[in-house]
């Protein structure tokens, strides 16, 4: 961080800032300065920012009070602007890993994918010592070929779930569409197959759930909204789902998120708030936030969701379950809503490290036909044996950053490590992240402008009344930015790849903190209007946007609970295209923490009822 | 161009848009809605659009009016964005081609190069039959290692002619700072080399001149600014710069140019207008107006520019030379003044072809240091022998757009083609390039919202009185753009490609006229304003956007003259990395053609002087 001058910061040249821990660069915990809004409130700022004089010099006192000015519009720095978080090349991996050829159909990479997994146990939901488990693609394959069980029961038992989860006395707001008919269907012609003894792979019959930003016939995709869809249709599956259901997977729906993902708590005005299965009080953080909570409560081992700031590892860390976000450009985004470009990626929400491991291998690969599939490095997963962890692991770590989050996580998360150094004999190398909230801002600055650019069009032609309100509050944000503006954050992205870079010549991953708070309480003034609380996300976008804005592969592993029994999720960022390390790293994490798993209040079991 | 509804175009799906002779795209010559204005006029309309309220509103009807609004702001097309036109693959090339390595060192790189050159003629400047030639760098490696003359008596010669240049009733103003000293020291060192028989290479003792753009040692980069080097200081050459110093170039000084390079017109208020060598009342084109003035004016074979937005190509045309801008990427751009980053590149201004490949092969290549030198294809420079002149090239025409022009421009470069067509068997295809002025805002967009983010933070710090008062009304319609315009026309940037690569399959070039129209006269009142004349702005870049804004390689070569004895320019645009293509046509036309150059009215001999 440069001299802090009464304009805009003067940032150093990048090789003049010292990464290591004696570093004197400042860390800034986020200077958010916005009070919680909801109700009424929302609207009436909503109506503000909306008009056009008003609402231009109220939003310039916005962003000079929340730093942007100082930190972004009139900061000063050498760097060329870099536009995407493309990386062209990768480090060899350290552990054992398998290739999956991208050539391979999705059902043969399962299968090299199932290669790695560790022997399955026969330990059933709840072993002796009565810690917990979700079940795994493995449980479910392994029932389905014994017969146990088939996947029309399961569809069936699927179905009167999300029926039960409807009339508890809070809704659980799951999904936004779910087409009971569609889903056995779907069943009937797995079990089929089990019962010609030919299922398609290992997740035939095995229920997924997608996020409605992703196109999955035979649904319209609404972005949590009530009116893209009738701007843009769904016509045929996006490429990661079609490779999903050539597997023969279960698609169980469209799970509910925050419109537009424009925001992290997960609340929907118009489709609910998704609840959080360990306490249905509170959220379950966004914006895939009905993805996080079916596999939290044990509807499906895997959902995908989208993560362009946080929207997969947010709510996964608030809700118990892996999230796995693979480096840019990783997975196809055809046929996902293009609600930004240069920071989204579609990630991986699932009960384990096993089953995120099988999906990856299922879903990524041959990502962009414009101009960098060419680029990219081939598609590795780990062996994962337990016998097998690397003794070898450099975990870097800025202390202050680490340590700006509640006690209670601070205090999970460092056991956590830890455990893994006394285990594993992994070491910990403490170093200085600097201009972490500068970059906060410039991704948010990134993320709206490409999110107005993108909608625009169904914008002008919209009666804003079917917006919610907060999405009209975060859209006239979006949209007040400038190009100058955009670019000075690309000049910052140049500044903080570099950052990165030169830490993972240190380490092999970052690790922090998956969010600086537990799940908060969904209050009911929120319920109809949303919520704005622009304090609270930017505690649980904390640790989040090097992921998105930087391109780098990220996963969050549920280590533990607060004191209120609210999961905790601990982070890992990798370089570029290390999602063989990641998995690696957080299946021996999960092996250390598996015995503390505890069931979610709101859980149903579909394999053994 | 999709249907032209009340606010925005609707853009038509790629695939739905015939390319072809008989498509129904409208072509739209440039809706200009602006008076000329200089003098007190420009000063009036500065303070205006610098208020910040009536600034806003008149900047909006600005832009409504010019159908940035319509055509861009308010647009809706599908395409994602591409941010920076980097191309990873390369066709094979037809023509007989050597391989330069970028591994080699300048020196070898241009010894290699003039092999591939034709026998050097005898013919002196004035042939028998009284046509005009420049002198070419192989006649100044020839008369120095004759010893004819030496480098030391042609910098005297030099130093002179600039020195009448300045006394002359009107100033040329070729120069921002040229150091009679410096150029001396040069001379001396490289007459000393000759004289122990050493010359590093051809290039050596040869004087190149340096747009002040470009980093030059021991000068400041002005950027034909009063302000900006004392912000910015010059410590080492520029990369490309160094490569030509290695080579022995006698470096004669950073050449004037346009101020910021934000207008095409040549008139720097602060170093004064350079004057056409053809007609001193006439303006050169700009941005790169000293270069090539210098180059038309016979005071160095070579110089080079910046181009981006027609800034290396609009001055040559309008000053008889050959002006030539590689791919994006080609040329390094460390020590370049970073004015903008997605659409800039320096190029080449060159009295003949030849010596254009000749520095082509000098400066090229590794370019950058980020992500992309990987994918760069090799440097190739194509065997200019009249006989090895290909009987198979394909030059795509797009007649409405072909004929937007001037008559006699109209004229002259219909008859070009049809030489072409007769001496070589060359064939016209006809093609429909769609939604042409879209892609020329888009490109003003882009260059002028990069350029604000560049300057913005010397900006900040400047009494703006220190500013050109047509800079000053450029930077602020620059620093008016939402970041929302500038991704729409990243996603305009992505259809043209996409056309762009489609017209590529069915030729090898798009031949086009090089400017609308020839050089204008300059207004007494323009002298110490500048002027703004978006129309005739308009009607110099018409031809000339996609090389910027797409990244494509192009050309101009002088083919004749309007009837006021202007020159003429046809420019040929490539696909990725065809430079040798490039080259190879420009040298075939440029054989048709020399039998009519005719000598500018401003011409300094320095070599048989």
């Amino acid at each position: 961080m440069g001299i802090l001058k009464s304009k805009g910061v003067i940032y150093k040249p990048i090789d003049e800032i010292n990464l290591g821990p004696t570093s004197d660069e400042l860390y800034i915990s986020p200077i958010v300065k916005a009070p919680r809004m909801a109700g009424f409130l929302v609207k009436l700022f909503a109506w503000i920012l909306e008009s056009k004089i008003i609402g231009m010099i109220l939003m310039y006192f916005l962003k000079k009070q929340n730093l942007i000015h100082k930190f972004v519009t009139f900061a000063e720095m050498e760097e060329s602007p870099v536009f995407v978080p493309l990386h062209s090349s990768a480090e060899p991996s350290k552990q054992e890993v398998r290739c999956i050829e991208s050539a391979q159909s999705p059902c043969d990479r399962v299968e090299e994918a199932t290669e790695c997994l560790p022997p399955i146990s026969d330990i059933t939901l709840f072993e002796i010592n009565y810690c917990f488990r979700h079940w795994t693609v493995m449980d479910y394959s392994k029932a389905y070929k014994s017969g146990v069980v088939t996947p029309k029961k399961v569809a069936e038992q699927f179905i009167r779930a999300v029926e039960r989860s409807l009339s508890l006395n809070c809704n659980m707001s799951f999904f936004i569409n779910c087409d009971a008919n569609d889903i056995v269907q779907q069943a009937v012609e797995s079990t089929l197959r089990y019962e010609n003894g030919k299922p398609l792979s290992v997740l035939d019959g095995v229920p997924i759930a997608i996020k409605d930003e992703i196109d999955c016939t035979p649904y319209p995709t609404t972005g949590g909204t009530t009116w893209l869809h009738k701007y843009r249709s769904c016509k045929r599956d996006a490429r990661c789902v079609e490779r999903l259901r050539s597997c023969g997977a279960l698609l169980v729906g469209k799970a509910n998120m925050q419109e537009l993902g424009a925001g992290v708590n997960g609340i929907n005005p118009h489709y609910g708030a998704t609840r959080n299965p360990y306490d249905t009080s509170r959220i379950t953080g966004g914006s895939s936030s009905g993805s996080a909570a079916l596999v939290s409560a044990g509807l499906c081992p895997i959902a995908l969701g989208v993560d362009g700031g946080g929207s997969v590892r947010i709510p996964a860390a608030l809700c118990g379950v892996v999230g796995f976000k693979p480096t840019f450009g990783r997975v196809p985004h055809e046929g996902v809503l293009p609600l930004n470009w240069t920071v989204g990626m579609v990630g991986i929400l699932s009960g384990t490290v096993e089953d995120a491991l099988i999906t990856y291998a299922a879903i990524s690969g041959e990502s962009f036909s414009d101009q960098s599939t060419a680029l990219q490095p081939k598609i590795e997963v780990p062996i994962l044996k337990p016998e097998t962890i690397s003794g070898d692991i450099k975990m870097a770590k800025y202390g202050k950053w680490f340590n700006d989050c509640h006690p209670d996580i601070k205090l999970c998360c460092s056991k956590a490590i830890d455990r893994l150094q006394k285990c594993y004999g992994w070491q910990t190398v403490e170093v200085t992240v600097p201009e972490i909230e500068t970059m906060r801002l410039a991704h948010y600055l990134t993320i709206g402008s490409e999110c107005v650019a993108s909608l625009d069009q169904v914008l002008q032609k919209l009666d804003m009344s079917e917006v919610g309100w907060d999405s009209r509050v975060a859209l006239s944000i979006y949209a007040s930015f400038t190009s100058m503006e955009y670019i000075k954050a690309q000049k910052i992205r140049n500044r903080q790849m570099h950052f990165f870079n030169k830490i993972f010549a240190k380490a092999d991953v970052i690790v922090t903190p998956t969010t600086g708070v537990t799940a908060t309480r969904i209050q009911d003034d929120a319920l109809a209007t949303g919520e704005l609380d622009y304090i609270t996300g930017a505690a649980l976008v904390r640790y989040i946007v090097a992921g998105n804005f930087l391109g780098l592969p990220a996963v969050t592993v549920p280590i533990g609970y607060d004191k209120d029994g609210l999961p905790i999720g601990l982070q890992f960022i990798g370089r570029p295209w290390s999602e063989a390390t990641l998995l690696h790293i957080s299946f021996a994490l999960q092996g250390l923490c598996k015995s503390d798993y505890k069931k979610p209040a709101v859980f149903y079991d579909l394999l053994s009822a």
